[in-house]
This record gives structure tokens, sequence and C-alpha cells, in this order.
């Protein structure tokens, strides 16, 4: 199934493919007149298309079918600071984006060895994530902010910290009750400060821990990613 | 904590690290006599030492305290069909020698893209994971071994093969019980042929989805050692 990220796609029974994805289909994947292809919006639908003009600049494809996906299940919105490395943060993204998440928040706390990120790149790998795993919707990449304006902002929903000091802090999955919308904060190589951890408990922030292992960052935002998933499935 | 893999150490009171490994703690870390440092030898033993002579080329220890990790968890082995792109299959053992495994084995598929390993390449990847994660268990690295050997070999636990057709296979996690030991099969990038499937069902796998997602082989390898290792925190 060849599948293309339209985000501009409207309700229209025609659509024009940009440039970038038209040469793409036409002269990488070499689909002809009459292929079938499908569109995502990376909001949630699908579009089942035939391509009527095979225009390696303008491929034009009339819609046939739409699909939604489904969306009763709960929102992962999880806050991470980006890895000194950014082919670990671009691995989390890819893998999150494959098990399923709704929002990733690059977060800039006291120990980030990271200060700056290329918010596109990371878009485009959670593309590539959503096309490779057959989704329509595509998580939303924020820009870097602080942890401050982070556990300031109000969110709608269970706010959790996961942190590696040893203060008896409870499983994740034990605390996690099934349809609960999510905000979980992922600290630095280095871990969150003990004032960051005190001053997001003071913010509603319950602490956990995700496992008895000490686990990377990315690592253990996928072990987050995957654990809110599975206690939904 | 400086951790050292020192697969040949033994109960003795004193232990000469090779020469990498000395070269390591003296000329990159710049560690000296009496700096305390923690030998593991891959089999779940962590060995506290002192160093008495910082020969970068034979540093010396005396061991000060010897402490065994935990060894009552379940067994998990996950056979797992080499990604085309060998970063991806790094990146699988890394996350799962974090989040706890006891045995990676590389498996030809009839899909199979990759048909070599770096066999050697991918236990420094453990080891490497190991050591960061402060485990003192190193994960058996198989070589690469066919599909059909790997289903006739006898084992002593639950066996079940992930696969990506619809035939209404139940979750993992619904299937797993508390405290099995398991073999999990992950097939390749275009997943296991029917024929394989059947095979491994007449050997005794049972089949089983991850989720409703559709993850990359590697993602699912993660997902599989996450949900083991859940079921039984």
């Amino acid at each position: 199934m060849n599948i293309f990220y339209t985000p501009d796609i409207t309700n229209e029974k025609t659509y024009t493919i940009n440039e970038s994805e038209s040469k793409h289909a036409i002269r990488v994947l070499r689909l002809k007149e009459n292929n079938i292809i499908v569109l995502v919006d990376g909001k949630g639908s699908f579009f089942e298309a035939i391509i009527i003009n095979d225009n390696p600049k303008k491929c034009e494809v009339r819609i046939t079918n739409i699909t939604k996906e489904s969306n009763i299940k709960p929102k992962l919105h999880i806050a991470i600071a980006p890895t000194k490395n950014n082919d670990r943060t671009e691995s989390f993204i890819e893998k999150c984006t494959e098990i399923g998440i709704n929002e990733i928040i690059p977060m800039l706390c006291k120990h980030s060895e990271r200060k700056k990120i290329k918010q596109e790149r990371l878009v485009k790998t959670a593309v590539s994530a959503m096309k490779q795993s057959l989704k329509a919707s595509l998580p939303n990449i924020n820009e870097l902010s602080s942890f401050n304006d982070i556990i300031n902002n109000p969110f709608n929903g269970k706010k959790y910290i996961a942190h590696c000091y040893n203060e008896n802090q409870k499983h994740y999955k034990t605390v996690y009750q099934k349809g609960e919308n999510n905000l979980i904060l992922i600290g630095p190589e280095g871990d969150f400060s003990t004032e960051e951890v005190k001053l997001a408990i003071d913010k509603g922030f319950e602490p956990i821990t995700l496992g008895e292992s000490r686990l990377r960052t990315e690592t253990a935002g996928i072990v987050a990613c995957t654990t809110f998933n599975l206690m939904n499935e």
C-alpha cells in the first residue's frame, strides 16, 4: 500500500498532490494512471484515491473512499528532554509514532545537554513513521519548551513525572487508570534536578517509576508509550 | 559509577583488567590508585573494587565486595529476523538489554532481506547497554540461525510467534502467564511466510499479536520485551 501525506486535503472529489510527493509517486514508485493510492491528512482520515493524471510534478487523483481512524482512545502526551545524540530523539519519535502517541513536547531541563532541536526534522521522522505504520494521525511535535512552561500549562488529564531518584515512587502501570489522558515528563541524561521534581509535584504531577531497570532517556519514553498503549488495549 | 566488563573475573582477591579496559580506565577516565570502580562478569555478579595499580596497560584492582543480581525473574528469549538496516537491529539489542532480556537469536526467515550479521558487533552493543543500565548480566547473543532450526530446538517454556496476518490471534498480554519463560519469534520486514506461521504452530508456537498498531520488526521486538517485563514487575 502506497501512502502519501497530504495535510491540506479536503473533501473535494479530486486532489492534486504537491511536487515532491508527485515526483516520489511517479518517478520513484513509477505509479501510473488508474493505480490506486492512499492519502492521509495526519488528522485521522484515509483517502483512497485513483490516479487520473500521472504528471510527475502535479499528480492528480480522484478520491474514491474516505475512512476515519478510531478516535476513542485516550490521549498520550510526552514531554521529553532531547538527547545529546539526535538519533536517539528521532528513534524515540519514530517508535512512539508507530506504537501510538498524540503529542511530543521537547523539553529543556536544568541538566539538558542539548539546548536546540530541529523541529522540522523531527516532524519528518514522525511523518515517515506514520506512513510506515499505516496510520492517518500525525502526532503533534511541539517546539522546544522550558520545563517551567510545561509544568505551568493547564492539562486536561493526569500528569506524571518519571524520575530515577529512589523515593519509593509507584510504578506507572499501578497508578494508571484505563481511559485516562496522560502527560508524562521524561528527563534528560542526567535526570531531572531534585528542584524540578519538587516543582512538578507542587503542580500536581505524580512521581512514577517505569520499572526496575535504569533506562536511557529515549528508552524510558518508548517504555512509557508502550505501557500506556498496553493498558488501553 | 564506572562499570567495566570483565567476563573472566573469578573470586580471587585481586584482578588485572585487560589492556583495552585498562586504557579506558586510566587514560580516558583518568582514574587513579584508590579510586573505586565496579566490574561486572556478564553473568549476574557485581565486583566492587579499588584500584591498587593504575598502570594504563594492566590496571590492578583489589575486590572489596561482591553482590549478585536477583535471578528469580523468568527468562525471555527473542528470535528476530535482522533488519535490512543494521542500525535497527542494534537499536533493538540496545533497548532490550536495558529493559531486560536473556537471549537474542538472530533468525533467517524466508522473507529476510539481511542474510548475514556481524555477531561480534551486536555483542558490543549489548555490552555497552549492559554497562549503561548498570546491569551485571549480558544477554546471550546467538549466531544467525535458520527459522527451521529455531522452531525445532527444544525450549523449556511457552513459545509464541508474533505475526501480522489477521487471524484473530490473541494479544500477547492476555495469553502470557506471569512467571512463564518465553521464546517469542519476530519476523522480518515482509513478515513470516504463511508456511512459516503454519510450521511454527505445528511445533507448539502460539500465534499472538503485540497490539493494534503495525510495527516495524525492531519496534515489535522492543514492545514484546517491554510487555514481558511489565507483566513480571
